[in-house]
């Protein structure tokens, strides 16, 4: 069995209190897919970049066991995103937008790909997240990220995706914009109505929720004393997410929920350096330790 | 060994969006003591009201083994607060605050209460909560409760009182307003470090965190649908924390972490009514339940 991941490639400029960086490795494919090598092969990519993507950030993929056969060079230059974090890094401005050649991806599966039985798609239009599952021959397990963005301009077609995945992942403010409620285990009710038969609410420094049919199971998060970067932090947790479960092929409730821990670890890794720079390097000892951190962190037990 | 309880009592008038209650009962030390009652007595209660405190209020902590040789009932009014909710609960104006008899409270502690070794002070003026501590015996374990109020006017002889108390209960905006830091796990080192072994900070709809010298737990919140009135759930949390403490007489880190779910139990079940609606009818037995869905809600584990 292999692991899909389609999404976005991109050179982030990023600027925080403490530091800036210029044209580092980023996208949401990039993140999801670092993530999931962690933990089981193959990791297809599905994504485009420019002519000006530098051969180093291929190597780096290639490195992690990434099958790039659905990586597309186009004439011209590579998506572009700049932002900048307050000291507060909840709040963050774009400084600017550059789609260039990600402005016409129309993800084409490689054949081999398509047999690909766990499918990541990444936070891009909801009309190629539908375009990539009408090429795939049976996909067993979907996961899919949107944003407010597609929440507004696409709901129609959003909708139409939810009835298709298996779990969506998104964050409070999305979850409540989406459902159109304040309260957000009413809001997750509503949303699982929509299609998902299981929903992750993500919430930054307040952990992760998992809804599913018959629990609800809460993640705490890890507790940081600082935070140097969280660009692609809730990518790097679908990729850790979903990986967990390629990698264990258990799709119970119960895995699940060890599942959403692994993508909340991974995530507290990527958050320690700029782009890529703390997944480059993990080892999944690490990342076991971590899991562990995560079980101590919420265990309580009454004595007898 | 007994739980001595000092704070207000009140008549509250509270308006949320679902309804309304007019001088219902309220205060710190009326919603510490109800919590507490259901774990081990006996609770002692130190208070003032006025002379038009209602018999029916008196009766119903009575009836809950709460002793109030220590309420003192002065000439003149009780306080009363008047509170309204907006559609976001975390939301609330203060319509009004009359102070009244408690406006010159000055708690005196019975002779049989000063034996007490279990101690927690509600939210009041730090002064008198160290006036409290100064006129007991030999206090084992002492927890204390404070808001903005006094951490913005009173800041010294809160720094004094913090030395002397075991656990600090707290917000998040207050931990932060304290700390003057807004990462919050690093304002719990810099608040354990002026004092206190323990620190809990109450996260409201996102559960709790434990902080100690080697450790910190995360407690979940109850997933609720719907939350009636929020009112005294912060006092709620504090005494069933406590209560569970004097109950099981354990005081180990481990042990802690259990008070702490049951103090949000607690809570829990404060928010489905107005006032001590839904305290008043408790039994341990439901108690016990509500921790074991907490235990379901958080508990996560790897297959071998």
């Amino acid at each position: 069995m292999a692991l899909l991941v389609v999404g976005s490639l991109a050179l982030d400029s990023v600027e925080t209190p403490f530091d800036k960086v210029e044209e580092a490795l980023g996208g949401s494919a990039t993140y999801i897919s670092l993530a999931a090598s962690y933990f089981a092969g193959p990791v297809y990519l599905v994504g485009t970049v420019g002519e000006d993507f530098p051969q180093r950030y291929v190597d780096l993929l290639s490195e992690h066991n990434i099958d790039l056969e659905g990586l597309k060079v186009e004439p011209g230059k590579t998506f572009r995103w700049g932002g900048k974090y307050h000291y507060d890094l909840n709040v963050r401005d774009t400084l600017f937008t550059e789609l260039n050649v990600f402005e016409k991806f129309d993800p084409v599966i490689p054949d081999k790909f398509r047999k690909a039985q766990f499918v990541c798609l990444g936070n891009i239009d909801p009309v190629l997240q539908i375009k990539v599952l009408d090429q795939m021959e049976n996909p067993l397990f979907v996961v899919c990220d949107t944003m407010n963005y597609w929440i507004e301009g696409r709901k129609d077609e959003l909708l139409k995706l939810l009835k298709r995945v298996n779990v969506l992942i998104i964050n409070d403010s999305e979850a409540r914009l989406l459902a159109e409620e304040p309260n957000l285990i009413k809001a997750a009710r509503m949303i699982r109505e929509m299609g998902p038969e299981f929903l992750i609410i993500k919430k930054g420094e307040h952990g992760a929720l998992l809804f599913s049919a018959e629990t609800v199971f809460s993640a705490p998060a890890y507790p940081m004393e600082s935070i140097f970067d969280p660009t692609g932090a809730g990518d790097t947790f679908a990729g850790g997410f979903i990986g967990y479960l390629h990698k264990t092929q258990d799709l119970s409730p119960e895995n699940m929920k060890c599942a959403v821990v692994y993508g909340s670890a991974m995530a507290s890794f990527c958050v320690e350096k700029f782009s890529v720079g703390a997944l480059e390097k993990l080892s999944y000892l690490r990342v076991q330790d971590r899991f562990r951190e995560f079980q101590k962190l919420s265990r309580f037990d009454e004595k007898d």
